[in-house]
C-alpha cells in the first residue's frame, strides 16, 4: 500500500485488525469513509474517541459502562438478589436484548482453560464469591455457553459456591423457539427429551 | 441495543454502515475495541479523525491526497505524457500496487449509467478533455473495468477524444498470470485467442 498517503495506509492497517475485516475489506471500508468524510468518517471518529475516553469496566460486575459502576449495578430496581453469570459482555448484551432477566450480572471475562492458562483468578471468580457473601444474593444463574470450556467453568463455580447458602441454577437446554427437530443436533434433542415437561 | 450505553450503541450503528460489516459484526468489532481501548480504539479514532480532517480530492485527477494536488500529480517524474483513466480510487490503488505504470491518473468517479442517471459531467470527463488539451498528453490509457458499464464509458471517452491528437489505448484482455484455462470463462479465452501473439 505504498500508493495511498501514509496516514490512510495507517488507517487501513488499524481497521484490518478488527474482527471480520481483512486487509481487503478494510480498504473498502476506508474508501467508503473517504467518500463520505462528513457524513460517516468524522462522526465515527468522534464517537469512537469519546467511547475510548469514557468507557470503563464496572468495578462490581465487569460490564462496560461510563462510571465506577455500570448502569445495571446503579439501578436499585435490579437488586433482586439474582446474579446472572456470563462469559463476556457480548453475552450480557444478548441476555439484555431478550429483556427476560431483571437482576444483575457478573461478567467472568472468559472461561477456565488449562490450554490458555486461564485460572479462576483471571476470571473474576473470587470477586463473584465475595459478592455472594456481601450482597445478600439468593440465586446465581449460570448462563455460560454450552461448550466444553463453558460447562467446565460452570461446574467449577458451582463447586466454589457450595455451602455459601445460595441457589445455583443454569439456563435450560432444549429445543430453541422456532427450531425444527430435523435441523437440531442429537445432543440438543437428547437434552430436551431428558428435561421433558408435562404438557 | 437498549442494553449498551447510548454512546456505544451509536458507535455500533455507525460501524454497521461500513461495507462488509452488518449489525452483528459491528457489535463484535466494537466489543474488541472496548477490550483494547488503549491499543486499538484510541489510535484508530485519532488516525480516523486526522484523515477525515486532512484528506482531499486532488483537483486535477480526482485521487485522494492531502493537498490541492495529490502526491502523484505533484511528482514531476510522473509527467510522462501518459494518463491512465480509472473508475475510482480503489482501481488507482490497484494499478499502483503493481507499480508497472509510471504516468499520471484520471479518476472518473464511476461509469456512465443511464439507469442511475450518471452522465459525462458527473464523471469528470470534461476535465479529462481539458487536461488532454492543456497538459501535452500523448496517450490516454483506458483502464476501465471489463464490465458493460465500464466498456460503454471507455467507448464514450474514445469518441470524445477523437481528433484531439492523442493515442487512445486500453488494457489488454487475456489469460491472467497464473490463470488456468479450465477455470476461465469463455469470453476471456475467446479474447485471449483473438489477441494471440507470436511465441
Amino acid at each position: 500500500m505504498a500508493d495511498a498517503p501514509q496516514r490512510i495506509e495507517q488507517l487501513i492497517d488499524l481497521m484490518a485488525r478488527l474482527p471480520g475485516l481483512g486487509p481487503r475489506s478494510a480498504r473498502r471500508a476506508v474508501l467508503l469513509m473517504l467518500k463520505k468524510r462528513g457524513a460517516v468518517m468524522a462522526p465515527l471518529a468522534q464517537v469512537m474517541a469519546e467511547v475510548a475516553l469514557t468507557a470503563r469496566d464496572c468495578l462490581r460486575c465487569g460490564n462496560i459502562g461510563d462510571a465506577d459502576l455500570c448502569a445495571i449495578c446503579r439501578d436499585e430496581r435490579r437488586a433482586t438478589g439474582e446474579v446472572c453469570v456470563v462469559e463476556n459482555v457480548a453475552d450480557l448484551w444478548a441476555m439484555e436484548r431478550g429483556g427476560a432477566f431483571k437482576g444483575r450480572y457478573h461478567v467472568l471475562g472468559g472461561t477456565l482453560s488449562a490450554l490458555d492458562a486461564v485460572g479462576p483468578a483471571e476470571l473474576r471468580i473470587p470477586l463473584l464469591v465475595e459478592r455472594v457473601a456481601d450482597e445478600g444474593i439468593s440465586e446465581v444463574i449460570l448462563a455460560l455457553n454450552a461448550t466444553v470450556d463453558g460447562q467446565t467453568t460452570a461446574h467449577y463455580i458451582a463447586e466454589v459456591l457450595e455451602g455459601a447458602g445460595v441457589a445455583i441454577t443454569s439456563l435450560a437446554q432444549g429445543v430453541p423457539v422456532g427450531g425444527e427437530l430435523d435441523y437440531l443436533d442429537d445432543g440438543t434433542i437428547g437434552a430436551a427429551l431428558r428435561a421433558r415437561r408435562r404438557f
